[in-house]
């Protein structure tokens, strides 16, 4: 594993070094004192609880469903507390909730981060609500020391991320016209849903963001996974969100009557379909690298007990951080199929009807939050997202670093879904110091 | 495969061997023609073509449910021409249509051969219908030579085997009352059926019978696989009808994330259940033997593509000869998918929901029908029928018999059904050898 570790330049540092004579004494003040800035952890997670109330089943889940009553709730909730923090919130076209705080230095594109407070219909309280109120956390951190910086800061709030990423998506100008029409599980549609909380779907271009048009993106998250758990790790520095493909493969081979067809005269399409999964699992597992492949779903046909199958339909997934390397897999377990075709008289046939790209976060990034984990005493893992995130559409124009805390158990998208208060301290401050870092960087001209 | 031949004796040798004094001197000049006796193979075909014709559906395919006019039409079609071959015909209780002729000799119990004349709903024109019209003709050569038997001779139709047996299986005591009330495809229940043809549901237990009541039993039937046509034979000497059990298995693992869930941490329910599908088949086609074992369903849960499945539930059928067979293959599943559920970290466990005994044929009969078909000069093979009869039911009171005809392509229950008339022709003069040579058998006293 690449674990490279980023030399720390304290903003005076960079400033000294690269930026001589465009100082403005505030901000080197400031910067003086980033070392020490820490969030506090009570504050944090007493707003992750205030937030947890909003939306909160009977049953002791989240229902905060895009849209719904709840979301808007939770949105005012959210905007006023920037407000407090002397952030100028708005609302774009697309509804995501932006909060603005200027920098010292004039003409710099800004720092973003954020993350969304939808959940899933009876899902948990951390899925969303821990990076963004991690990034409120970090705004009322940088008010409270009175704390300038470089760069403008910018806290967003992302709807409709459970339900298709909607908000991001929409500043990389990737939503479809007909995901309008499509009904939420608030009830309303997407389109009904963005005009709820403020934006104008009809309008829906105009929310598209450039390359500059942020200096970077960063994003904290519950990990949804039990890696860091698993192996006692507090900070998980994400190398990128992984990219998605989706097949459906069908085997063919011959129905007939399991009393009359002697076992050496079949061409049984759930057999060689039952040697493909096996495959798909040690092929994923042996190949080096860090993908994963998943037969998620399977049907023989025509699917009665006493009938040999002679049709079977099942789909396969990859993910991996490049999309060569899903290539590479698909590649390798289509060679086998084809092998597995021929020794059991079957034929396989793939039709792939999903691809999601993968989203590499920014170099510099992951190891200013690797440093940033390091010099709080924080144990770190660089490690793929195999989840899709908001930080995945702003990928594709602006530079993205994400920081993942441990999930317990790794259950996400249900109500037993848990980070403890320590762990969004950590994360939160792990985030706090690597704006700090990104914002002592040099991120290019602004469009 | 045990190959033993019948030594053959004809009637007159018998009787002199083992009846001196009983003979009767019509049933003595008979019996010498008896190697000359063959069926007219036309006629045989011109009314299997005949019945085709009753319930033909527009697709080319035959619809003669049980108990639907197109049934009722047969059977009366089959009766009266059973009349005129000097038979006396009569229907039980539960709807069986019966065909007498006398024997020579007093107190015997008769010998009897049949089949039914239903169809599934969109089935062929030879699944049952051989058999039926090959009693039938057996019947017309009998009484064109004027062969007097031993035994009285009963040719029997029995109603609903594609329906579940009903006409055999209550001779042999097995129809449940519950089984009255189930709708049939004709829309009638099967109470209301066994009516429409003359029998009579609220005396049902009176149509059983009881060892001896039969010296014997024996059906042609198409093979409804491809095992005669593959090896190019004639003849099917069928060892027995085998035996069934089925399981519902259910494997347990974890669900959880196919994104967020590394290939080494995962407890794939699927991957498990693959991996025993597999097994089930390599395990099933190495055993010695010549059991079938088949996973013809299978489903997993949650079964979406992007989760990895935490339960899989599947279902195992295994079919043979003997049932000790099917337990000792049952046992080696058992213990491998105990091994398997070890290596992956998942749990397999078996609730059996299916038990069909299995019905072996009498040893001399086989040996008959063999020897029958050599002195023909047509090729046989000893095998297990893998598919149910009636004569199943009738095996558990008396000896039974049964011929098998090759079936093109193994194709059955559809239209394409076909053997061809040589076959058919084939198949019906050995059914008439055997009854000659059963004829001449000792068969125990009658109740």
């Amino acid at each position: 594993m690449d674990r490279r570790r980023f030399t720390y330049l304290t903003a005076t540092g960079l400033a000294g070094a690269g930026m001589a004579g465009l100082g403005r004494p505030r901000a080197h003040l400031a910067a003086a004192s980033t070392q020490e800035l820490r969030v506090d952890g009570t504050r944090l997670n007493d707003r992750l609880q205030a937030l947890a109330r909003i939306g909160r089943n009977p049953g002791g889940g989240n229902g905060r469903v895009a849209f719904s009553d709840a979301d808007l709730e939770a949105r005012a909730w959210y905007g006023s507390l920037l407000e407090e923090a002397g952030f100028a919130t708005r609302v774009d076209v697309a509804g995501n909730l932006w909060g603005r705080r200027e920098g010292t230095e004039a003409g710099r594109a800004p720092l973003a981060l954020g993350s969304h407070l939808d959940s899933v219909p009876d899902g948990g309280h951390y899925d969303g609500p821990v990076g963004s109120v991690g990034a409120l956390e970090v705004a009322w951190t940088l008010a409270d020391a009175d704390h300038a910086t470089r760069h403008p800061v910018e806290v967003v709030v992302f709807p409709n991320e459970e339900g298709g990423k909607t908000g991001s998506r929409a500043l990389a100008g990737e939503v479809e016209p007909f995901e309008l029409d499509i009904e939420t599980a608030s009830g309303f549609t997407i389109g009904e849903g963005i005009r709820r909380i403020g934006g104008n779907p009809d309008q829906l271009a105009d929310a598209r963001l450039h390359p500059g048009d942020l200096a970077a993106f960063l994003e904290l998250h519950v990990e949804q996974g039990a890696v860091l758990e698993t192996d006692g790790m507090d900070i998980g520095v994400v190398e990128g969100i992984v990219g998605i493909m989706r097949w459906d493969v069908v085997v063919e081979g011959d129905t007939n009557h399991a009393g009359t067809t002697p076992m050496p005269r079949r061409r049984d399409a759930l057999v060689a379909a039952a040697r493909f999964v096996d495959t798909v699992h040690t092929t994923a597992l042996e190949m080096p690298g860090r993908q994963v492949a998943t037969v998620g779903r399977i049907e023989a046909e025509p699917g009665a007990p006493n009938v040999i199958p002679g049709r079977v339909r099942l789909t396969l997934e990859i993910r991996d951080l490049s999309m060569d390397g899903i290539s590479r897999v698909y590649d390798r377990l289509v060679e086998q199929a084809e092998a597995l075709g021929d020794a059991t008289e079957t034929t396989f046939s793939f039709s792939r009807f999903y691809v999601s790209g993968a989203a590499p976060t920014d170099p510099a990034l992951r190891d200013a939050v690797e440093s940033s984990a390091e010099e709080l005493a924080f144990s770190t893992l660089r490690m793929p997202s195999g989840a899709g995130h908001d930080a995945q559409s702003i990928a594709t124009f602006a530079p993205v670093g994400m920081i993942f805390v441990p999930s317990r158990d790794g259950i996400s998208h249900a109500p037993e879904e848990f980070t403890s208060a320590e762990d969004v301290t950590r994360g939160t401050d792990v985030l706090l110091r690597t704006l700090l870092q990104a914002d002592a960087m040099e991120w290019g001209p602004p469009r």
